[in-house]
């Protein structure tokens, strides 16, 4: 598996997968019926570093990561991540989870921050917690899960310089 | 004290404001440097909501709200609020809180939440606690105070159904 920066034409399999991943509105807020251009946006607008994981030359899934705050908190980095449903059991979120850690620490960053992780999405929750992640805040209600209603979503945390 | 919806011709009031209360570099993300456009967006970008506190004609602070997460996490509003100054003490931050609550409330949010409190700004954290708030998420060493360094910053969250 090659871990690689996104280039533009790499953003149809990525909408392809975000049309996947956010269709039955458990893990990420974005409305199903989001359009093309705000993925786009999202993935591709000014200042987002995107990267894709990919194999054999098909994109499996995609992280970006961004400062979490500008300025006088632009030393803590934020990170999304998207796995194509199809390909879950293959490792592709843990390997672009320590490839962002690593990109993290390089670029300068001090931690990572991830600010909205479902409560109720423990595949997510459980691989942030394996990889060095603490759970510092809990949003009561704050995600409407399409199936479950409001449930909690959580703050994830960690310092880059432990390992 | 009136508290009402700003227009755009306060911009040059909300300015003024705006480089006071950022100057310190002890509560507000932002740079001293901000430029009067990026400050221009934070106010006045598209969907949100500013609202202004005048006395005598005079705009003392401001307060913008805005849904906290898209689509699926809408039902949360954020909020961010700067008093002059030089007029601390006349309870005009906990007249905008109030504002902002049955604001949020009216507009039908369910939840007010605070991304980036700086935990060493004490009067903020004792207002907001005061005012209904919970500190539900500690992140640590996420602001870079001018005068103490890394310090953290709490998420501060409150249904509004409640008073």
């Amino acid at each position: 598996m090659l871990i690689r920066r996104a280039i533009e034409s790499d953003f149809e399999s990525i909408w392809q997968i975000f049309k996947v991943v956010i269709e039955p509105g458990d893990t990420y807020v974005f409305d199903p019926n989001t359009e093309r251009e705000e993925a786009f946006s999202y993935w591709f607008g000014a200042g987002i570093n995107t990267y894709v994981a990919e194999e054999l030359g098909q994109v499996l899934g995609m992280y970006k990561l961004i400062p979490n705050q500008p300025d006088l908190g632009s030393h803590v980095a934020n990170a999304s991540f998207m796995v194509n449903p199809h390909c879950h059991g293959k490792g592709i979120g843990r390997a672009m989870g320590l490839h962002c850690l690593e990109e993290a620490k390089k670029v300068g960053y001090l931690a990572l921050q991830f600010n909205f992780v479902v409560s109720t999405n423990q595949g997510a929750v459980a691989l942030w917690k394996k990889l060095g992640f603490s759970i510092v805040g809990t949003l009561p209600k704050a995600f409407n899960h399409k199936q479950l209603g409001y449930v909690d979503a959580y703050v994830m945390y960690r310092f880059l310089d432990e390992r």
